[in-house]
């Protein structure tokens, strides 16, 4: 099985061996729940495939996907940095007990005391446009300041079109054939730049792209090398590399590719003489995707024109199906493996149409009351959640070898007020 | 102008008489700003149109529009109620002072324990479905118990697939064919079912399909009255009226509209000998769509392939354009009306290329610094709103007469972390 899926001796579903139903009578619903180990495996088999053939390889795992502090400090754990976004990211990492050296922050549209702060956490920082250099000119002493730039090398790749973040139609990063005027244009300024940096999507399963990606960042490293004498300390290919959601799509085969990536790497490090500077990859999904499962009681079973599941999530709880049309694969938590028998609806509880968590799916029996477990909740999930409809954020679990502990409480409803004021003038009541 | 810009003497935005360049300079940016008066304005216009030609009359405003607590302390001194879909929103209006019978719960695959805490509420339970029905009878005794029933009339409309909630394909209500049957259940049970709902779908501008479904669902209730002998206390159609986003959208035209709608209405409870039951209606947007605007501030101007203004909100802010290809209009706040010099892509902040507040937008001259407003950001804007990317909730101001409350603080990063628990043993660093 592609599918993370793993019962217990009573046919339930098994959280890193924890039982499903359990997690759920005990902390309630809905719930996401985390398997440790598969984020500890899933980083070393990622690991262990490239530093096999070169050394001096880190990987900054892209905390967007799960920005739970829990998450971050098992993959610091592991020697894992992070891909930062947004100060708050930068400010999790810190608090998570990273190293801010093993923190990159890449952010796009950048305000001044947003990198100001990243500045002064000491997190390095990843330029993405010429505007941004400019005005950190003025916030920093230039004066052997080390940076990098994220450059689109014009190749995109990724699940659905929001996600394609390389090619002449993104926001991101300096282009292809101005790199080396730019890279010109900060060491003129004093910075010393140290790094190249890209990201050409999410989600990709297919690695012809990203080869060819890494093809032609290479060659722009090594124009830039060779017309300005900068010597890169890291080359840093970004993220994108996909887990299978559907039972039909394969599991990337990621030994193969290391060896293949590695070997591109090095014919081009010699080719443009740029020494051994350190192989950078910016994995989110793929190293916390298939970790975790959302859990959600059925609440009602209703047969109309149409048969719908209705469960106690909804979009605000997990957008990608309703935002991306992501395929998100459910089972029944006491019958995992179970025969399907019905093509049905699995609908959340959001008052909006598009508010389904699986169209036309095939399922086996379900009455009310039962539990369902929604595969692959641990990228874009939580980290994306919302309070729609007025409904608190849901709570987090983490199974260590059975082991369950909260990592992040469930909020009540007074939490949905927490921040606000009602002027006097309004809260008299005649 | 179709669209809600004023300006002041300086030729800068108004908002409600206070200057959005203040606004963003004292409050910081995102900002959401919103004009009390245009609220009371939506609300007075809508109201006065349909009572004038028939008395017994109720709006309940759609709160999960727009979920701040002085928002619909607001529409309380109006004499407005509100439809609640969640727990969160029949406690918000509890909260903002509302008569607990002014609180209309409809609500889609409800647990048993949520229909438990509206009942305590005092709030109005409109019932979606049999099982709910069901469900509903083993939690209160049905002796008297007053409720209503969402019915699909089958007929749907909606400026985007996912918000049209009427139609074959919806999960919501029960069927048209199966009205009758349910109500006599429901009587049978012992219920006092004294209302019928429907609502078919969100943002429409096209009336037809609105007047043809108050037909219908006229001649399901008037069915249900002359075979079943319930006399309904209110009919309810819930809401979807639109308002325009674009330059070229027209106004809905009210007056006409009320006076057609109360013609059907009428002729309809003559016809079936229905008495003179409340009328009710639930508009969200209508209220509160265009009083409010999304301040933001442009930290990058940068031209590659494509001409990117980038922005210091995103879709995490306003979601919006990112999930349904929403228009939004956007102006510079220091020239409103500015004619338009070039077509570029309007970006936020977030890291994904889907991130857009506009594609290949026509807007006049705008340099770093510039502030821009994005309209209608009243309704299913803050309330959609995410912490996405580990970004801050933003502030939202209200302003009456040029005199600014500030309605909801800003988060700050440690709000972020709130309600998560590291555990002991990922504590330990070595």
């Amino acid at each position: 099985m592609n599918l993370n899926i793993n019962t217990n001796d009573k046919g339930n579903l098994s959280i890193g061996g924890a039982d499903a139903l359990e997690l759920a009578e005990e902390y309630g619903t809905p719930l996401y729940a985390t398997d440790e180990n598969r984020i500890r495996e899933n980083f070393q088999r990622l690991n262990n495939a490239f530093i096999k053939h070169y050394e001096n390889f880190q990987i900054f795992y892209a905390c967007k996907a799960n920005t739970n502090l829990s998450i971050i400090r098992i993959l610091e754990e592991e020697g894992c940095g992070i891909d930062a976004v947004s100060p708050g990211e930068v400010y999790a990492g810190i608090m998570a007990g990273m190293d801010p050296q093993k923190i990159l922050f890449t952010g796009n549209n950048v305000k001044d005391e947003e990198m100001d702060f990243v500045i002064k956490s000491g997190a390095r920082l990843n330029v993405d446009s010429v505007s941004q250099l400019k005005r950190l000119a003025k916030i920093v002493n230039p004066e052997g300041f080390k940076i990098s730039f994220r450059v689109n090398p014009m190749v995109g790749a990724g699940h659905h079109e929001h996600t394609i973040t390389g090619g002449k139609k993104s926001k991101f990063g300096i282009m292809d054939k101005e790199a080396v005027e730019v890279y010109s244009m900060a060491k003129e300024m004093g910075f010393d730049p140290v790094g190249i940096h890209m990201h050409i999507g999410s989600g990709f399963l297919d690695i012809g792209p990203f080869k060819l990606a890494v093809n032609t960042l290479m060659d722009i490293a090594g124009e830039i090398t060779q017309k300005t004498g900068i010597k890169f300390e890291f080359i840093d290919f970004g993220g994108g590399m996909g887990i299978p959601y559907t039972p039909d799509e394969n599991i990337l085969d990621i030994e193969p590719i290391a060896e293949e990536i590695i070997k591109i790497y090095k014919s081009k490090l010699e080719e443009y003489d740029m020494g051994e500077p350190t192989m950078c990859l910016e994995p989110g999904r793929y190293l916390v995707g298939d970790s975790t499962y959302l859990l959600a009681r059925v609440n009602s079973v209703k047969e109309g024109y149409k048969k719908f599941i209705g469960v106690d999530a909804g979009f605000n709880t997990l957008i990608r199906p309703a935002m991306y049309d992501s395929y998100h694969h459910i089972v029944i938590a006491d019958k995992p493996e179970a025969k399907t028998t019905q093509t049905v609806d699995v609908a959340g509880n959001v008052c909006e149409s598009g508010d389904l968590f699986g169209r036309d799916r095939p399922l086996p029996d379900v009455k009310e009351g039962d539990l369902i477990a929604i595969l692959n909740s641990g990228a874009y999930s939580f980290s994306m959640a919302s309070r729609y409809n007025s409904r608190p954020m849901p709570a987090e679990v983490l199974v260590n070898n059975g082991e369950v502990d909260l990592i992040r409480e469930r909020e009540n409803l007074a939490d949905l007020f927490s921040n606000q004021i009602v002027p006097p003038r309004l809260l008299k009541k005649d």
